[in-house]
């Protein structure tokens, strides 16, 4: 029977015992940190063997370059296939980056706001008026931050499980200040939904009203299954080709949750005319990314095969982790139509939603029991939730152990919290 | 005897003479380059040791921060401590970035131009009318490229084999619009000049009339010594804050020429108000940097006294082929009225100075023969050297017997150069 069918002296009651068990739990004086998405050191230990100096051998590319001095720009060829074969894009259409994607995020942005697109008759958008961005949510509080503080204006457009309200967007696109969106195609942190081919090709083709409308599509999930495999997906290039506005769309990738976060590579994917473009500007910008770092992930990882490989005992350890919080969610709040929760078949979080106004509550209370959660609200532009509902679950750092304990735990004080809304009421 | 003291007759007969060598030299179909200041392989074989696993053993820096994974965006205590020794600078006044030094000036920048550099009352460049910039010259090319792209103007200011020419500056800046500077205070990049103290101190004290006066200080080769050890030289941090002025200057340095170029430790430095600007900024920008490289240079290094261990072995392999260069201008131009040189005490360039009207001729005729110079005027803003007449030699990268036939080549070409100017007169 669902809470807000109870008659309130029942929901008291269950308050009490709940509340006995959050009494429980906090006189454990737990230390629990749920707030990030980062591998465990299980998963970590799978690309110990990339720091091998047999990796290095030579220190020479395929193409004959020293790797140790300075010296091109977009990537050595063998670290361009790799990442070029996981993006789904030609060799040409791609620059192997340095160990942190969403900083090339923030060049893209920066280099459009002091040197524009390279759209014609495009000014840079540090000279527009105004900017607005859309940014479909649930979403990426790094995403937000960096177009936040860039001072566009963001506009939240609901995912739907499938992709954005494609709908809202165009009407959206039809002002010639919305400049652009954020997009996280496949398992999207924090719904884990996977775009619609449909849905991508309407983004891809709608019609917008700045020429120089951009999406900056982060597909940092692109292989990152929890099962057999990654999802089948339209490429959101291929896409923009197909559509005639191949300009529409940068595309990005890292392998930071494949090898080592912070040590990895990165890319930006492009037509061929935006990559032309984005090596003008990168060329001011440094002379080189670490081609070493380069070298030893293309000989430890392969190629595509040997990304999907090494994702499989990824997915190995992720993917009890996945199932032991639903479980337990669906053990203590099935019914009670008090909590949804996503089911993701990738990624790497479970995004919940709680009665209305009752997010930024549930996380103060699991803090008592020294449990943190992403702030409720972070998954919002400006950090604000309008209705206070969504919480962002990291399930992947903890052991077992304490992520169950610490679901155990949020599950009290989703109880604790809805009732307290519904006696409210 | 000078070449203008020489009747033209004279004159003809030398130039027939250094033709006939000119045309041998075309005919022996040679390729050299010149160009850039690279270590050559011997220096690049020095750190191989580094990519050895044993110094990654344990995967935890000293703080016990895991450093495969996110986190720790001002990089791990002990790469810290090693670059402010290296740099002079408290580890409280550093941030240790990626393998780019180069981009963190950009980064740096592109921060003043968006976000303002942090001073009351000052607005984002990008808002001011009109962004002036000092550039001492002979300089790096990399620094007037960025600061050129961005929109400033740039106004060259003479060096004088102990900084630039003061006087002229303290006029320049008290042009509200003249926002800051370049300057590379140790073994300058060409000339190789090392800043006096007495500058030092001048550019730490002078008064400016723009309050967000910044001087980006890139003290690219402050380890990098010819001889017995670094040049003692006092610090520009140091200077700003004794002078009242802490937040005029950033500082920045790297290790690309002590391990690996493109896969180094970059550092900022700078008062701690300015960390905490900086560190307020990339948060927006990035997540961290490369931790595991962080760890890896800091083992192998080890501390201030195995960078200069490690310099020594630099210098070994580098003394000679200064030597050879200084030679051979000496055997074949000395006395002759026609080239100034640099004899520096590191770094990794020759300034050499033709008659006027002579230095792109000189580069082309030695084009001719296969031997690559950088660009004359490269070394000016907007590449263009009013008096054409400064050239960039780059001796670390070649072999000893390359660099001295390419030497000898210059020095036919000068001469040929040289006389037809004096012919024209």
């Amino acid at each position: 029977m669902e809470y807000k069918d109870l008659a309130k002296n029942e929901l008291k009651e269950i308050l009490a015992e709940e509340y006995r068990k959050f009494n429980d739990y906090k006189n454990l004086g737990l230390s629990y940190d749920m707030t990030r998405g980062k591998p465990c050191k299980l998963q970590l230990d799978l690309s110990n063997e990339m720091e091998s100096e047999k990796f290095l051998q030579g220190f020479h590319s395929i193409s004959d370059q020293e790797v140790r001095n300075y010296g091109v720009l977009d990537g050595i060829p063998e670290a361009k296939k790799l990442m070029s074969e996981m993006l789904g894009v030609g060799t040409d259409e791609l620059v192997v980056g340095g160990s942190s994607s969403l900083n090339l995020m923030y060049d893209m942005l920066v280099r459009f706001m002091l040197f524009g697109t390279g759209t014609e008759g495009c000014k840079p958008w540090s000279k527009e008026e105004k900017i607005k961005w859309i940014c479909p949510v649930p979403g990426y509080d790094r995403h937000f931050l960096i177009t936040e503080k860039l001072g566009f204006e963001l506009i939240a457009v609901p995912l739907q499980g499938d992709g954005p309200d494609m709908d809202r967007i165009e009407e959206l696109v039809k002002d010639a200040n919305v400049k652009g969106m954020w997009m996280i195609p496949k398992y999207s942190n924090p719904t884990g939904e996977v775009y619609s081919d449909e849905k991508i090709r309407r983004l891809a083709s709608m019609k917008t009203a700045a020429k120089d409308f951009r999406i900056l599509c982060d597909d940092a999930y692109t292989v990152h299954f929890l099962k057999n495999g990654p999802a089948k997906q339209l490429n959101m290039l291929e896409a923009c080709k197909e559509a005639g506005n191949p300009e529409r769309v940068f595309l990005f990738g890292s392998t930071s949750k494949i090898t080592f976060p912070g040590s990895g590579l990165s890319a930006v994917c492009g037509s061929e005319k935006n990559v032309k473009y984005l090596l003008t500007y990168l060329n001011i910008q440094t002379i080189c990314y670490d081609k070493i770092n380069q070298l030893r992930h293309a000989r430890f990882l392969g190629d595509y095969s040997g990304i999907i490989a090494h994702m499989k005992k990824h997915a190995k350890i992720l993917l009890p982790k996945f199932e032991a919080v639903d479980k337990i969610l669906n053990e203590e709040l099935n019914g009670l139509g008090i909590l949804t929760w996503t089911k993701p078949e990738g990624g790497y979080f479970i995004s919940i939603d709680t009665l209305p106004g009752c997010a930024a509550a549930v996380v103060a209370k699991a803090k008592e029991c020294g449990v943190k959660f992403t702030p409720a609200g972070s998954t919002f532009p400006y950090k604000k939730d309008p209705d206070d509902r969504n919480i962002r679950i990291a399930p992947t750092l903890p052991p077992i152990q304490e992520l169950e304990a610490a679901i155990r735990i949020l599950c009290v004080c989703v109880k604790i919290c809805s009732i307290e809304k519904l006696l409210e009421a």
